[in-house]
């Protein structure tokens, strides 16, 4: 078995930093992680640039992205005019977000779940007849920064309209870093039964608590390996309190790496990444194997 | 089931931070993990001074600690000399260390792995003859800075010394932090082996390449639920390469809490100890739940 990683760092990885990249900054960004290894890579959201003006170039970084063999480029969208924009730029997947409380998912796309999961249906429906593949993330499916706990019964209804919409590939998120390996196994059995067997699951994680590594081992051993990360553990959520970045890719490549899993990515080649990244981002970046750098070493 | 927590931060904690705590700061520190829960703490360790300068006061401390029902104070030892000193200062417990690797052994303590076997047999002896608890770790048991990868085969023949030399307890450490959740279920499954299923396993875990929580969740998985951990996540080794600090309570705390095992520790005044020993060591200390805090607040 192979861990799959969806490379974040373009996306989620940038929006919530205080410095704005330049088009030309995130162009090197994605080339870095292609050239360690990463097939897939979320590298910007169609949102409104003035909610995120980390994103404002959306339009112009696809233009401006060299395309590589077998390496498949989404971008985010909450609306139809974030499609509509994202099918002119020419993107392979979408990934539409739903998050799985009233109240966050209203600070973060101005509707209740139930109305963006309509929403979703609609821009699910459209990209596909577009041939772009499709993914809907459920943001918050492990708590919520306002509402507390998410109950399970909540999440199955939000699953059940979720897998409705009719996606490729669906994605529970922990936006806001609470969840535990317990708490991972527990929902995605609860995914993999409301979903179906044949649906493809994927698992969005955040660092904020020291779990995300934990967290990963928990997803594999469920039988899901497609995990989102993000280089140097850059990032976290304008609207979400205390957010920190995804789990760093290198940490996974790292982990499962000395597990013998293996993710098809060079270590040396994603901290040589991160490292570049923290240069250009001038802060700290949360992760450790830039620090640390692998095992053994010779 | 709860995992029970040994609280590193006076002793591997303080050991390779820059700044030199006092000994009445020491004693705060001390007092403060009992009052979150802590009820074994290593405090000090019994080497020379002008090796570990920031243990020079280890006689002093012992002194000026105050007593409480049920904790038990504990002393690191590496021969007859620190023996002695221990057990006049009256500690409760000793942890006599072996490093797995003559090549670390020898920096660490300046004597082969093998010699380090015998010295341990004489101190276990000594110590049981005065009464006090033993505890063997054996160092670097997941890989060496020096010699890199640690064999099973070398592992167990260590282990084979160390069970020999009649401990109370055998804790395993993963000293310079690269341990991952498949090498941690395979080498305390040895360890359990050679140990036999009477002797208390204890793990020493550090989170240098954020592993150490993954760690912590094998460990509970493979029937081993004594950890160490470090207040904020504070220290390091002074002789091992690029290590940073101990995995810390608080992290433990929070996940173990969340996952329904508990720790018997309280959250807030762990984090609230981990806020203090930061201002204490004029750092930034690695703990994620003293950024993040814990969930849900209410």
């Amino acid at each position: 078995m192979t861990v799959s990683i969806v490379e974040m760092s373009p996306r989620d990885g940038l929006q919530n930093e205080e410095k704005v990249l330049s088009t030309e900054a995130k162009v090197e960004l994605v080339s870095r992680a292609v050239r360690a290894g990463v097939r897939r890579v979320e590298v910007t959201s169609f949102v409104n640039p003035r909610r995120v003006p980390q994103m404002a170039d959306a339009d112009e970084l696809m233009t401006a992205l060299p395309r590589f063999d077998g390496v498949r480029y989404a971008g985010l969208v909450m609306n139809e005019r974030g499609l509509d924009r994202a099918l002119a730029a020419g993107v392979d997947e979408i990934d539409v977000v739903v998050v799985a409380t009233d109240t966050f998912c209203t600070r973060n796309q101005g509707m209740t779940t139930a109305q963006a999961c309509e929403t979703a249906a609609s821009l699910v429906a459209a990209a596909r007849a577009a041939g772009v593949f499709t993914t809907v993330t459920i943001g918050a499916s492990f708590g919520c920064p306002f509402e507390g706990e998410v109950p399970l019964g909540r999440l199955r209804e939000v699953l059940r309209r979720v897998t409705d919409t009719g996606p490729d590939e669906l994605a529970l998120a922990d936006t806001i870093g609470v969840a535990v390996p317990s708490g991972i196994t527990e929902r995605l059995a609860l995914a993999r039964e409301v979903a179906g067997p044949d649906l493809p699951l994927r698992l969005h994680l955040h660092d904020t608590r020291h779990t995300g590594v934990a967290n990963a081992v928990a997803a594999v051993e469920a039988g899901v390996s497609t995990l989102d990360a993000s280089i140097g553990g850059a990032g976290g959520c304008p609207f979400a309190p205390a957010a920190t970045g995804n789990v760093a890719t290198e940490d996974l490549v790292y982990l499962f790496g000395r597990m013998g899993v293996g993710t098809d990515l060079d270590l040396d080649e994603t901290i040589a990444a991160a490292g570049w990244l923290e240069e250009q981002l001038e802060t700290r970046l949360p992760s450790a194997l830039l620090r640390a750098g692998g095992f053994p070493t010779a």
